[in-house]
Protein backbone atom coordinates (compact mmCIF):
# COMPACT_ATOMS: atom_id res chain seq x y z
CA UNK A 1 0.00 0.00 0.00
CA UNK A 2 3.23 2.33 -0.47
CA UNK A 3 2.36 5.61 -1.76
CA UNK A 4 -0.93 4.76 -3.04
CA UNK A 5 -3.30 6.80 -0.65
CA UNK A 6 -2.53 9.56 -3.03
CA UNK A 7 -4.32 7.64 -5.61
CA UNK A 8 -7.97 7.74 -3.42
CA UNK A 9 -7.19 11.81 -3.66
CA UNK A 10 -6.32 11.97 -7.12
CA UNK A 11 -9.87 10.40 -7.57
CA UNK A 12 -11.85 12.83 -5.31
CA UNK A 13 -10.12 15.86 -7.03
CA UNK A 14 -11.05 14.29 -10.31
CA UNK A 15 -14.59 13.95 -8.77
CA UNK A 16 -14.52 18.34 -8.20
CA UNK A 17 -13.16 18.29 -12.34
CA UNK A 18 -16.54 16.80 -12.72
CA UNK A 19 -18.59 19.05 -10.74
CA UNK A 20 -17.29 22.05 -12.29
CA UNK A 21 -19.08 20.82 -15.62
CA UNK A 22 -22.13 21.70 -13.65
CA UNK A 23 -21.18 25.58 -12.95
CA UNK A 24 -19.58 25.54 -17.18
CA UNK A 25 -22.98 24.13 -18.47
CA UNK A 26 -25.41 26.63 -16.41
CA UNK A 27 -23.75 29.30 -17.76
CA UNK A 28 -24.18 28.19 -21.24
CA UNK A 29 -27.59 26.87 -20.27
CA UNK A 30 -28.69 30.67 -19.23
CA UNK A 31 -27.11 32.53 -22.40
CA UNK A 32 -29.14 30.06 -24.94
CA UNK A 33 -32.11 30.73 -22.54
CA UNK A 34 -32.36 34.30 -23.01
CA UNK A 35 -30.20 34.54 -26.30
CA UNK A 36 -33.39 32.02 -27.83
CA UNK A 37 -35.85 34.69 -25.60
CA UNK A 38 -33.88 37.71 -27.09
CA UNK A 39 -31.69 36.99 -30.33
CA UNK A 40 -31.30 40.96 -30.83
CA UNK A 41 -29.29 40.74 -28.03
CA UNK A 42 -27.61 37.15 -27.94
CA UNK A 43 -24.50 39.54 -29.86
CA UNK A 44 -23.83 41.90 -27.09
CA UNK A 45 -23.41 38.93 -24.27
CA UNK A 46 -21.33 36.57 -26.23
CA UNK A 47 -18.42 37.85 -24.51
CA UNK A 48 -20.06 37.85 -20.65
CA UNK A 49 -20.78 34.21 -21.99
CA UNK A 50 -17.05 33.55 -22.50
CA UNK A 51 -15.56 35.20 -19.18
CA UNK A 52 -18.42 33.30 -17.18
CA UNK A 53 -17.68 30.01 -18.51
CA UNK A 54 -13.41 30.78 -18.47
CA UNK A 55 -13.50 31.86 -14.71
CA UNK A 56 -16.21 28.24 -14.23
CA UNK A 57 -13.85 26.22 -15.68
CA UNK A 58 -10.44 27.79 -14.44
CA UNK A 59 -11.83 26.15 -11.47
CA UNK A 60 -12.72 22.55 -13.08
CA UNK A 61 -8.92 22.87 -14.50
CA UNK A 62 -7.41 23.70 -11.13
CA UNK A 63 -9.37 20.44 -9.68
CA UNK A 64 -7.68 17.96 -12.72
CA UNK A 65 -4.20 19.73 -12.04
CA UNK A 66 -4.57 18.53 -8.52
CA UNK A 67 -5.48 14.98 -9.34
CA UNK A 68 -2.52 15.16 -11.81
CA UNK A 69 -0.01 16.66 -9.07
CA UNK A 70 -1.36 13.85 -6.68
CA UNK A 71 -0.61 11.07 -9.30
CA UNK A 72 2.52 12.51 -10.71
CA UNK A 73 4.28 14.90 -8.22
CA UNK A 74 3.75 14.07 -5.29
CA UNK B 1 -4.05 -5.34 -1.44
CA UNK B 2 -0.96 -3.80 -3.58
CA UNK B 3 -2.05 -1.19 -5.84
CA UNK B 4 -5.39 -1.60 -5.62
CA UNK B 5 -6.28 1.74 -3.51
CA UNK B 6 -6.21 3.31 -7.09
CA UNK B 7 -9.27 1.64 -8.59
CA UNK B 8 -11.02 2.99 -6.01
CA UNK B 9 -9.84 6.62 -6.60
CA UNK B 10 -10.90 5.50 -10.39
CA UNK B 11 -14.33 4.72 -9.43
CA UNK B 12 -14.75 8.03 -7.85
CA UNK B 13 -13.76 10.48 -10.73
CA UNK B 14 -16.08 8.22 -12.84
CA UNK B 15 -18.56 9.11 -10.73
CA UNK B 16 -17.38 13.06 -11.24
CA UNK B 17 -17.73 12.11 -15.06
CA UNK B 18 -20.83 10.99 -14.52
CA UNK B 19 -21.78 14.18 -12.88
CA UNK B 20 -20.54 16.35 -15.41
CA UNK B 21 -23.59 14.63 -17.62
CA UNK B 22 -26.02 16.85 -15.39
CA UNK B 23 -24.32 19.85 -16.72
CA UNK B 24 -24.12 19.11 -20.44
CA UNK B 25 -27.81 18.24 -20.07
CA UNK B 26 -28.52 21.85 -18.92
CA UNK B 27 -27.09 23.05 -21.62
CA UNK B 28 -29.01 21.10 -24.38
CA UNK B 29 -31.71 21.22 -22.29
CA UNK B 30 -32.23 25.03 -22.01
CA UNK B 31 -31.24 25.60 -25.94
CA UNK B 32 -34.39 22.87 -26.52
CA UNK B 33 -36.60 24.70 -24.12
CA UNK B 34 -35.62 27.97 -25.82
CA UNK B 35 -35.69 26.92 -29.67
CA UNK B 36 -39.17 25.55 -29.22
CA UNK B 37 -40.61 28.33 -27.70
CA UNK B 38 -38.90 30.51 -30.75
CA UNK B 39 -37.85 28.23 -33.80
CA UNK B 40 -37.02 31.24 -35.65
CA UNK B 41 -33.97 32.33 -33.48
CA UNK B 42 -32.78 28.76 -33.40
CA UNK B 43 -30.46 28.17 -36.13
CA UNK B 44 -28.39 31.45 -34.57
CA UNK B 45 -27.79 29.44 -30.90
CA UNK B 46 -26.66 26.38 -32.64
CA UNK B 47 -22.84 27.41 -32.46
CA UNK B 48 -23.57 28.30 -28.78
CA UNK B 49 -24.78 25.05 -28.02
CA UNK B 50 -21.64 23.17 -29.12
CA UNK B 51 -19.70 25.75 -27.68
CA UNK B 52 -21.73 25.06 -24.24
CA UNK B 53 -21.64 21.53 -24.81
CA UNK B 54 -18.07 20.93 -25.84
CA UNK B 55 -16.85 23.11 -22.48
CA UNK B 56 -19.15 21.24 -20.10
CA UNK B 57 -18.15 18.37 -22.21
CA UNK B 58 -14.11 18.75 -21.73
CA UNK B 59 -14.35 18.64 -17.78
CA UNK B 60 -16.24 15.44 -17.81
CA UNK B 61 -13.49 13.80 -19.82
CA UNK B 62 -11.15 15.27 -18.22
CA UNK B 63 -12.83 13.71 -14.97
CA UNK B 64 -12.84 10.14 -17.24
CA UNK B 65 -8.70 10.64 -18.10
CA UNK B 66 -8.08 11.00 -14.38
CA UNK B 67 -10.09 7.60 -13.96
CA UNK B 68 -7.91 5.82 -16.95
CA UNK B 69 -4.56 7.30 -15.48
CA UNK B 70 -5.08 5.98 -12.27
CA UNK B 71 -6.23 2.49 -13.72
CA UNK B 72 -3.43 1.76 -16.35
CA UNK B 73 -0.76 4.81 -15.66
CA UNK B 74 -0.17 4.51 -12.06
CA UNK C 1 2.12 5.15 4.41
CA UNK C 2 4.33 7.78 5.91
CA UNK C 3 2.80 10.92 5.19
CA UNK C 4 0.11 9.71 2.93
CA UNK C 5 -3.25 10.70 4.54
CA UNK C 6 -2.24 14.62 3.44
CA UNK C 7 -2.86 13.51 -0.15
CA UNK C 8 -6.43 12.27 0.67
CA UNK C 9 -6.45 15.83 2.29
CA UNK C 10 -5.60 17.23 -1.02
CA UNK C 11 -8.14 15.81 -3.13
CA UNK C 12 -10.90 16.44 -0.55
CA UNK C 13 -9.56 20.43 -1.40
CA UNK C 14 -9.67 19.74 -5.04
CA UNK C 15 -13.10 18.22 -4.80
CA UNK C 16 -14.14 21.68 -2.93
CA UNK C 17 -12.57 23.59 -5.95
CA UNK C 18 -14.55 22.27 -8.55
CA UNK C 19 -17.48 23.03 -6.27
CA UNK C 20 -16.62 26.45 -6.41
CA UNK C 21 -17.09 26.52 -9.99
CA UNK C 22 -21.06 26.05 -8.96
CA UNK C 23 -20.83 29.50 -7.67
CA UNK C 24 -18.63 31.40 -10.37
CA UNK C 25 -21.23 29.62 -12.28
CA UNK C 26 -24.19 30.73 -10.64
CA UNK C 27 -23.14 34.27 -10.94
CA UNK C 28 -22.43 34.30 -14.56
CA UNK C 29 -25.77 32.59 -15.02
CA UNK C 30 -28.07 35.21 -13.44
CA UNK C 31 -25.92 37.85 -15.31
CA UNK C 32 -26.57 36.52 -18.52
CA UNK C 33 -30.52 35.62 -18.13
CA UNK C 34 -30.99 39.10 -16.39
CA UNK C 35 -28.66 41.00 -19.32
CA UNK C 36 -30.33 39.64 -22.15
CA UNK C 37 -33.84 40.12 -20.77
CA UNK C 38 -33.20 43.73 -20.38
CA UNK C 39 -29.79 44.59 -22.50
CA UNK C 40 -29.87 48.52 -22.16
CA UNK C 41 -29.09 48.02 -18.28
CA UNK C 42 -26.56 45.26 -18.88
CA UNK C 43 -23.65 47.30 -18.70
CA UNK C 44 -24.30 49.10 -15.73
CA UNK C 45 -24.16 46.19 -13.45
CA UNK C 46 -20.85 44.95 -15.47
CA UNK C 47 -18.76 45.42 -12.57
CA UNK C 48 -20.80 44.06 -10.44
CA UNK C 49 -20.37 40.72 -12.31
CA UNK C 50 -16.48 40.80 -11.69
CA UNK C 51 -17.27 41.23 -8.19
CA UNK C 52 -19.13 38.62 -7.80
CA UNK C 53 -17.46 36.32 -9.90
CA UNK C 54 -13.75 37.44 -7.66
CA UNK C 55 -15.40 37.02 -4.75
CA UNK C 56 -16.58 33.22 -5.31
CA UNK C 57 -13.45 32.06 -7.29
CA UNK C 58 -11.51 33.67 -4.52
CA UNK C 59 -12.85 30.99 -2.53
CA UNK C 60 -12.37 28.24 -5.03
CA UNK C 61 -8.32 29.53 -5.55
CA UNK C 62 -8.36 29.32 -1.30
CA UNK C 63 -9.48 25.55 -1.58
CA UNK C 64 -7.25 25.17 -4.30
CA UNK C 65 -3.83 26.81 -2.07
CA UNK C 66 -5.23 24.35 0.67
CA UNK C 67 -4.62 21.22 -1.64
CA UNK C 68 -0.92 22.86 -2.94
CA UNK C 69 -0.42 23.21 0.89
CA UNK C 70 -0.98 19.67 1.55
CA UNK C 71 0.56 18.12 -0.99
CA UNK C 72 3.99 20.09 -0.75
CA UNK C 73 4.53 22.51 2.77
CA UNK C 74 3.35 19.87 5.30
Amino acid sequence: MEGQLAHIGAGIAGLGTGIAALGVGNVAANYLAGALRNPSAAASQTATLFIGIAFAEALGIFSFLIALLLMFAV
